[in-house]
């Protein structure tokens, strides 16, 4: 039997909620997600305003991906309101911000719904305190706000120089222990501005990052992200992060399965187009392989006209991560 | 030891709560509470308008009752947002009308709930079909909907001839089932109109009530309450109650120590009053006694600028009842 290994995630969105349900299939891996804070945008901003809390959305995925309850317990915390005053509201949002209000404490309001989740894991807000992602464009302009960054309003050729937190935040101390005590540190896939690097400008994680002895994975995109990483290739991406993170990556997984045709039209409709994969340095293990969830394709096929997502498969990355760990 | 008895209390309101939570102390009674489904006032009525599901104000608060979770788990069901889009709206009315819309069931909810809150007993929503309550005065106006009746607009001292559901519903059979096999059931205290009447008027309800072979037993009011029952004795509700059965109470239980005076002013100020016993008929048994709250009366006398409320003491109501019941 293999020994129990500390696997970290680092991210917060749909990339990671992918990752960790893998990751969960195996039960002898002690997972932790580590999310962003700083989002901003559709429930979680409007809660975030009303009532002056934390923004609980990318929290809330990652409980449910690490949940071993039962199908409706989950739906619960997915459920989005349709009408009414509660329109475009998440159930599972409001249950966390109720209980933050309750408790007065977001991590009490994550360690109440890990019990009724009845999660795998940990789920780790990667700060406790307030606080905004602002970009600085090229041209010197500033934009405010996670979600104005990932649906630019602004002239999206326009490049991102750098982004920051406002005001600057300290890491919640659960991340830090987190992070050194990893065997494998597991990054993206993700939007790189607004799901990864904001958790590597909360103040002790690069830090973090520079002194433990884990192995760093970094799962690259499939694909661009308009206003953001518009054609960037995936050694960019890498050059990117490390810049961020103040230190090297050790493994890039890359995927070489040809992404459905179908989608890829809808993509280049929305200016997103396939990540190329450049050239890495020959100090980065680079594992090349089909990472791509089958699904996705086959609903691309079936239905041509319904929006197919391209999307990599939790166990497809979940077996490299776990070969990656045990050899 | 003694046997197991059915106990079954009818109502829905802070009344029903009170004695739930007296009767939830005795573990060998198994509990049931019936409660009105007719309910259109605050954060229980905006959610019916705007989703199109059944009330869940009163479920959630029988649910409460009986909840044997811990203290957190039961504030989240009291819990009420005071900014923003959800202003008002009461978290547990949320997440039960969200399991409403997730199972397309209000049973399934309800019974969702129940697990969730480790309930000790059975919450029965006298009826699933949706209905509102109409009042017609004696001037021959008819005043739609429960809200509107509790917190009368119109000329409160025109008295209420009659109520009626519209549509009419049929009980739900777990509301039958529980009346046939009461061994006791337990009759309010609460607002005769808007609490008590409105479960009468489902159909099947009161043949129930006029086959079952349990005691009968009313929990007589302290106030009355303005538009409903001004002016009404102890003897006149239960000659009401009786209309609505179509059978006789077997037992009423009176209090008799003095309502705390200070209380009494504020009450008088919303035209509510104490409710005057009356002479009973002899079939009746009138079980008097202290059946009022310390707390409130001690509450009053420490702050008396407070709103201290005249209520029942759950402890005083469930041990008379239990006395009942065994002897």
């Amino acid at each position: 039997m293999n020994i129990a290994k500390q696997v970290v995630c680092l991210g917060g969105g749909t990339g990671t909620f992918t990752v960790l349900r893998g990751l969960k299939q195996y039960p002898h891996l002690h997972l932790s997600s580590i999310v962003t804070m700083s989002d901003s945008g559709g429930s979680t901003g409007k809660l975030r305003n009303d009532l002056r809390v934390l923004p609980p959305g990318d929290v809330r995925q990652s409980l449910i991906a690490l949940s071993e309850e039962d199908d409706l317990m989950q739906q619960i915390f997915t459920y989005r309101f349709e009408e009414g005053d509660l329109r475009g509201h998440n159930l599972g949002n409001i249950i966390l911000v109720g209980l933050e209000k309750i408790t007065g404490s977001f991590q009490a309001a994550v360690n109440k719904v890990s019990d009724l989740l009845a999660i795998r894991g940990k789920v780790i807000p990667v700060t406790l305190q307030k606080t905004d992602l602002v970009a600085e464009l090229e041209d010197g302009e500033l934009i405010f706000g996670e979600t104005n960054i990932d649906e630019p309003s602004y002239n999206g050729q326009i490049k991102i120089k750098r982004v920051f937190l406002s005001p600057k935040v300290q890491a919640n101390e659960d991340a830090i222990l987190a992070l050194h005590q990893a065997d494998m540190i597991v990054i993206g896939p993700g939007d790189l501005y607004t799901s990864i690097i904001p958790n590597l400008l909360v103040v002790g994680v690069p830090e973090a990052f520079q002194k433990t002895a884990a192995m760093v994975v970094y799962i690259a995109n499939l694909m661009t992200k308009y206003g953001q990483t518009d054609g960037m290739t995936a050694v960019q991406h890498v050059t990117l992060l490390e810049r961020y993170l103040g230190r090297k990556v050790d493994v890039v997984l890359w995927n070489t399965r040809k992404l459905p045709q179908q989608a890829l039209k809808k993509y280049a409709a929305e200016k997103e187009f396939p990540v190329q994969k450049g050239v890495f340095p020959r100090r980065i293990q680079v594992i090349e392989g089909d990472f791509l969830s089958d699904d996705a394709i086959e609903k691309s096929k079936a239905d041509p006209l319904k929006r197919s997502l391209i999307r990599h498969s939790s166990q497809k990355l979940a077996g490299q991560l776990y070969t990656l760990l045990y050899g």
